[in-house]
């Protein structure tokens, strides 16, 4: 596995210049659960991936979003959480000797004379290939953000849309804004390491895994996390991107100021295709539409898998978005492999390589 | 789970008389991999189950055919023996209180007035539910025989096609015919409890995962599996059922004769679609038409899944009958729940029953 990852400074991920073109069998862009699977079904039939995605780590939402809530409908996995789920896909990629491109997202599509395709990401990296697999999650193109003016200033050093380092908040004074998994999950987790956490929720209903749920009521109980309920988040407060301040107004405007350094607002994903818009792809109700046995899109050589794609009766779970990935691989070869048959094998009989 | 299971006396299973009819929300024909994650997702809708199999055992052919072989394209699993996929899914259906109906065909198919189904088995048990689903592995009824005319006269005794309890091998005299991994996995594990295992095939060259015959063949060497290669068996010789003798011809038709109580010929699974053949089902090639989305068949509440079903560009992998199987079981629910709204809520949320 080689990562490659761009550091921010100052807000900005630098762009390097004079890039080769990068050259390869199949561009995968997203690395979560799916687009790791896909790399894996790629793999057995022989094909080379580079793998493009927006986030720092490894996992899409369910690294980012919610480590270490379970999930029950793996196949084979009576009961799983997300980030060891992602930890048993990316060693299941391994053998396939991926490459990262992280922190990067795929900007522009340009399709070549020869009918190969190139890809090229915010980091101005250019990959050309025979064949894409767009994998990214339903929201893979940013958070929904709450509407405070001046949020943009601290977005990055002060607020954060989802956790990349968790030691980034070892320490500090948190305000973690939501209701859902995400902000429940999160409250635990770093419950463990902050100085103080806030919780800021408008009523006292969580919409998360019930065992998260008591786990976070017992520490709001032993005084380790601050409910603020009901609460919203009125007002940040700070300088160069730093906050010192944040302010919460109950439902009679009631305000109160909190003392932070950082804010956690977790309002779910934001349901648009980012750049992908513009790639002449047949778009239905900001999700892709392909053919649900070969999860190729209106273009040939172009595929996306996962909940970012959409036909007929689709279910949005991991469990199809893997089935997917295989189809995709399969209907990928005869492009890759211009005229090779392929011959069909188990994975029993060929085992994967050492 | 409830197991019921017919014991075989003398080779004839006893039927059961004035047995009520059973009623339930969904009859799944198949207990292998894909049958038991139907359950599951059946479960997670909450419609109950009940279960047929032709075998004694749960599990299909992963557990009658090859429990120790590696399987390496389970996503979220990078290697996982079958059998032990098999316990992981069994364990997940678990919570939904699932009723399995052992050693018996799904023969019968009748549609009712009020739109339900009721599926007749060998052993004459009647089951009535609003949709079933057949998830049957193509060759689910039945192995392919070798043609030896008297070879009917010992199974269930002497011959068997797969393997129920491995202790009824105990310190016998075995022959195992093939070349496949079922016949050089039996062979292995056989040989731990077997008193002599011959192995009779026609070239030195195995279909099988790599491990299983690097193993077998020091077993060879070692002499606790002898090899007969190239051979075939010619003749059986025996009485009342039991088997005493096994004729074997080499290539220039030089016989040898083995004493032995027990011959496991595996040749694969035969391509047919037994009583399923009769059921009004659009068939394609031995394998049932379905709507790729859906699983649902020609007929309305009989859905396929699994390696019997087929579409364009299918894809014979168990991940894909999984995938299959969630389609089903969303299919269905409108069927079992007449007019009632399916509110989608992921297994995060709801969890399962404890």
């Amino acid at each position: 596995m080689i990562i490659i990852t761009l550091i921010k400074t100052n807000n900005v991920y630098p762009l390097k210049k004079d890039k080769k073109m990068i050259k390869t069998d199949i561009i995968i862009i997203g690395a979560g659960p799916v687009g790791l699977f896909a790399i894996f079904e790629c793999g057995m039939l022989n094909m080379k991936c580079h793998v493009i995605d927006a986030l720092e780590h490894i996992g899409g939402q369910c690294q980012a979003l919610y480590p270490e809530k379970p999930i029950y409908d793996i196949p084979g996995h009576p009961k799983i959480n997300a980030g060891e789920l992602i930890e048993q896909l990316t060693a299941q990629a391994e053998p396939f000797n991926p490459v990262y491109h992280m922190n990067q997202t795929a900007n522009e599509l340009t399709e070549n004379t020869d009918k190969s395709w190139t890809v090229k990401t915010s980091a101005d990296t250019e990959i050309n290939a025979k064949a894409i697999i767009i994998a990214g999650g339903a929201g893979a193109f940013g958070a929904n953000k709450p509407p405070l003016e001046n949020i943009e200033d601290f977005e990055g050093t002060s607020v954060f849309y989802m956790v990349g380092k968790r030691d980034l908040f070892k320490d500090k004074r948190i305000v973690i804004a939501g209701g859902g998994d995400s902000a429940v999950d999160w409250a635990n987790s770093l419950s463990e390491i902050a100085e103080h956490i806030y919780f800021v929720h408008r009523r006292h209903k969580f919409r998360a895994a019930p065992d998260s749920v008591s786990k976070l009521e017992s520490l709001a109980e032993k005084g380790k996390v601050e409910f603020i309920i009901p609460g919203h988040v009125s007002k940040l407060s700070g300088e160069g991107g730093f906050l010192s301040m944040i302010t919460v107004d109950d439902l009679d405007r009631n305000s109160q100021e909190l003392k932070a350094d950082c804010f956690l607002p977790f309002f779910g994903l934001a349901a648009h295709l980012g750049p992908l818009e513009n790639w002449g792809l047949d778009i239905d109700m900001h999700h892709i539409k392909t053919d649900p046995t070969t999860a190729q899109t209106n273009k040939e050589g172009v595929f996306a898998i996962g909940d970012l794609a959409t036909y007929p009766n689709k279910l949005k779970l991991i469990l199809t978005g893997f089935s997917e990935a295989a189809m995709a691989a399969h209907a990928a070869y005869p492009l890759v492999f211009e005229g090779k048959e392929l011959h069909f094998e188990y994975s029993t009989s060929i085992g994967v390589p050492a």
